[in-house]
């Protein structure tokens, strides 16, 4: 079966087309400035570029022109009726989603009971699901949500010490972001390394522009470093990650700021960002260190300490680590951040060797042959998780 | 030389004598109600309790009426000029003060100056400064911050992931509190142990009705869980600890609250009181637990969690412990708690001893022989570091 993935943001639109006989990519493409004008598709079928600018009013018009593109010249399917399942991702799924499902009338109402949760996304990724629903009204659509996997987290993961109605009545508590990555990455690292993964503690680092890490205890998530919002954890490219609550109090008092006004700087103008004052790219920190920089320096070691944190927090919650595996854009590129995460942690029993570790974008272990921790490189695969979930969801056998 | 330690609050004024001759606790008090109709003097020589109701309109009068106590029938001393010095608790030192100093107008000015960063407390610790000068103007008056002891933490552990005007122009960084009790139980516990403190990584936790924990490396405090206020870190009796920061502005939009009021409600109405809806005190906690209560159980469950992820995390940050000291009311007292806190830490080489644990309120070893990390309670003791730095300051000779 040929299954086609699609991302849906506010402006933009990612697809991938994937056959599942080989696990094959066939097609890979972006819509951007959706609704914007100066709207663009780009794609890349066997290496083979296309392009074309075109008024895209809406997602509808987007996923009509994307359909265009890939049973065109240069696409990879003669007819759209080959596409035998649309795969969606879905940001915020909430308490009520734990796995990918069929989506329907009702399922679709639940996407949007959670708005509040995921205000920027989910109203794109509904936008994306009903333009397929209008366009292609015979293929079925699938719904993956970035925080199902994290919904095995304990209460006391998941719950803030703040009064308890705040979670019964507007649903606030640790959700999680990057669950389709966590549960790949830590998936793979134990079937690439010959292990059981409902026996191993294992602990992910999904670092990259937005960064998190996860413990996953026997294949069950059991504490993640996103919160309620993917704004809470480690320094982000712009996003501050953890700070005092009070900090939000203090600029807001200070330079006379709305709560909003305040939350978008920590979003928007943190993290890597608003330390170094030149970049958000951890490769443009990287080089501004090889140059001295001096603030540069300093984002780089406030993100190797946030992360240690969160490693040595993670292993105490999971009473130890089997293994330690590193993803996304930083964490599958970055043999210097890697390195500084892992000096220093032979009391957990985890040792990198300096060497291996210079190896990046592939599955490898970088641990030391005596390390009883076991550092893994995985590149993730968000779009694998969600085509298997569709085909298994569509062929009525969903299993993980 | 007799010292007299004043903690002053906007309303209260808790004070303790002692004769550095042996260390010897003379007298200890607390004039409450200051400025508010039906204020009153307690105060306990010698096992001996004096009470006085009299209206203190400020705290010069508050300091009037504790002189009359200290030198009357029931009191502990013939004459004030008996009081060598003055040690003052400042709860907010700023970047500026680094260690305990003797006070005079540019040190009164720049604990003004810190008024923004410690807003309820640092008036209040100036109007009992400024009571002493007035009402005793020959006795020399030290200042002791709760903040100091934090101030060797390195940049990477200090700095927020926000922009970094915000730490040029407003001073927002994590500073720290409970340093004179994170001071005194890190080097106390290396004293009970025979080990060299300037050679030992510690982490102290000093869990009380406000919590905090301190990774002290080889004498130096390196990170701690309390920030830029006492609000952020683990679970306490009212405040919150870390949360999201997305959760400020979800509650001020979702029930039309300002900044201000949700911060009152994170430090005022969270925590163990906010998750069990019944009691800020964790002695009550213990018994609705065992009473089987589920929001008491959980608020126990998410305290022994936030404890136990920063004691991961700062063996991390340090590279492994060689002591955990527990302390203040709920550390020194609550072996539940450490017991919880301590379970399967055995992969860094920490291993609680389940029969010694019950051993609480006394210099113990809790840890079972065989583990290489040391667990400790030691019983904090602020005032005896006050009045150490304090003596040790009038008479030229600080040091640590």
């Amino acid at each position: 079966m040929k299954i086609l993935i699609l991302n849906a943001g506010s402006s933009s639109l990612k697809y991938q087309l994937i056959d599942m006989e080989g696990e094959k990519l066939l097609a890979k493409g972006i819509c951007e400035r959706i609704g914007i004008e100066g709207s663009k598709l780009k794609q890349n079928v066997n290496g083979q570029a296309y392009e074309r600018i075109a008024p895209m009013k809406d997602h509808t018009a987007a996923i009509q022109l994307m359909l265009e593109a890939l049973t065109g010249d240069k696409g990879a399917l003669s007819s759209m009726d080959e596409i035998g399942a649309v795969g969606h991702r879905v940001l915020h799924g909430g308490e009520r989603f734990t796995a990918s499902v069929l989506i329907n009338e009702e399922v679709k109402e639940a996407i949007r009971a959670n708005i509040p949760l995921g205000p920027l996304h989910n109203p794109a990724n509904l936008m994306g699901i009903e333009a397929c629903e209008k366009v292609m009204p015979d293929t079925p659509n699938v719904a993956v949500f970035d925080t199902a996997f994290h919904q095995t987290m304990p209460k006391k993961a998941y719950l803030y010490g703040i009064p308890k109605e705040y979670y019964e009545r507007l649903h606030i508590r640790r959700y999680g972001f990057h669950g389709t990555s966590h549960r790949y990455v830590s998936k793979r690292a134990c079937t690439f390394l010959g292990l059981d993964y409902k026996k191993t503690r294992v602990i992910t680092c999904h670092l990259g522009n937005g960064s998190s890490l996860a413990a996953v205890d026997c294949g069950k998530c059991v504490d993640t470093s996103m919160g309620l919002t993917p704004l809470e954890g480690v320094l982000m490219g712009t996003r501050s990650g953890s700070v005092d609550p009070a900090v939000v109090q203090f600029i807001a008092n200070s330079d006379g700021l709305s709560v909003d006004q305040v939350l978008d700087i920590l979003n928007k103008k943190s993290g890597l960002m608003g330390i170094s004052c030149k970049s958000s790219d951890m490769r443009d920190i990287d080089d501004l260190c090889d140059a001295g920089d001096e603030d540069a320096l300093t984002a780089r070691d406030m993100l190797a300490h946030s992360i240690r944190k969160y490693i040595g927090a993670y292993a105490a919650v999971m009473g130890g680590v089997d293994v330690i595996a590193f993803t996304a854009g930083i964490g599958e590129n970055n043999d210097i951040i890697r390195r500084m995460v892992m000096e220093g942690m032979e009391f957990m029993g985890a040792k990198l060797d300096t060497e291996k570790n210079l190896k990046n974008r592939v599955e490898t272990v970088v641990s030391a042959d005596d390390s009883r921790v076991k550092i893994v490189v995985i590149p993730t695969d968000e779009e694998i998780v969600i085509a298997r979930d569709t085909l298994a969801i569509v062929s009525g056998a969903l299993m993980d």
